[in-house]
């Protein structure tokens, strides 16, 4: 699936806005004409986008792949959309048998905002230092405690996570940041963002990254990017 | 000038809806602080895109370009964007001075939507055979009287027009096709975009297309396009 975030509060259901998950559990009641509930891969924050999303439902019947996707698509509104449809083990679960995330961060580095992706990057009109940048990035590469970079962070939680990669290309006026890792603190890809851009702006020194991450101290982090920017980008499972 | 076309009546200004340059006028009228007037290079349908629009004005005000991109960019709306400023002699003029014009005709081309370009490019499911289209395309090439190929064709007209280049790419799951001209009547390239899908779908033959061309019938070529998938690509001046 992939879905289009500036119109929800995010995925998972909620009772204060709409959400993906309402959405889209809605439209596949109708399609199976009997109650669907579903199990998504993570939670996404307001106005987060979904370029590839895994979800699991459970039914009893059968429905070709080709059927299911033009089925829910008359159901489903113009900004969520189902690409492709597999049958899984009982024991496969979207969000636990998850081994690793992607998310891609695009902003739209201009003078002049970008018509065609007002909610879908980031515009930024500083001057991009992209090798400076890429150098920063590689200090949240491997397993650290993330704690400086979650919003509400408290000392119950595991705030241990593994970054896999980050690579930050520039691909004429649009910079894209891809990062993979096996799992995220809430708000944690908006807010390694933030810090990347306060390394461009000098604000934040690449020799001070590693105190910044031992600190857990989430005031001395950037601020946190803008949700419409960020994309799961995929999701892998073994 | 950049724009996304989905909620404007077109480019020119006319009395029963929003049009871009009625937008237009008025945030550079706020600006300037005095009433500014553009004139355009092209008209351009309902729903109709953008990527490169030119457009003059005049002021005797001097005003830098950087400063005229980032106010121009407060007053105008989220899906009207403002590139480039230059000055130009007094006989330049946005569309008489105009030697060419590039059109992109954009095809989501898969059983699922695209979440992220629906107002922005044709959703088409059937299979696409790109070599036939582009062997058909070729057709069109030239100079030729593209009555055919023209909405509320009258004779008077003078229906000539001289066809640079079309090319038409696959790139994942996106068909691009770019057409580059001396002129294009009204709905021009949308009908031939419908008839090269017809060609496709195996309703016109190749061999039909000289015919279809010397008829001047427009019932006899494919549909009309959705207004959506096209985009002013390139606009090209001496």
């Amino acid at each position: 699936m992939g879905f289009r975030g500036t119109n929800y509060h995010g995925f998972q259901r909620q009772p204060n806005g709409i959400t993906v998950q309402e959405v889209v559990e809605t439209a596949l009641s109708q399609l199976f004409n009997e109650p669907v509930t579903i199990q998504g891969c993570s939670r996404t924050d307001t106005g987060v986008h979904a370029k590839e999303y895994c979800f699991t439902m459970q039914t009893e019947k059968q429905l070709p792949e080709r059927n299911f996707i033009r089925g829910a698509c008359g159901y489903l509104p113009e900004d969520i959309s189902i690409y492709r449809v597999e049958e899984m083990p009982p024991e496969f679960h979207a969000r636990f048998s998850c081994k690793a995330k992607e998310y891609m961060y695009r902003i739209h580095n201009s003078e002049s905002k970008n018509p065609f992706t007002t909610d879908l990057e980031l515009l930024y009109r500083r001057k991009m230092d992209i090798p400076l940048m890429q150098e920063a990035a590689q200090h949240f590469v491997g397993t650290h405690d993330f704690a400086t970079f979650c919003t509400n962070y408290t000392e119950k939680q595991n705030t241990i996570r593994t970054i896999h990669d980050i690579t930050i290309e520039k691909q004429g006026n649009t910079v894209i940041l891809l990062v993979k890792g096996n799992g995220f603190l809430y708000n944690m890809v908006r807010i390694l963002v933030g810090t990347l851009l306060s390394v461009n702006e000098g604000r934040i020194a690449v020799s001070e990254l590693d105190d910044l991450l031992a600190s857990k101290n989430r005031v001395l982090a950037g601020i946190t990017a803008q949700a419409h920017g960020l994309y799961l980008n995929r999701v892998f499972y073994e």
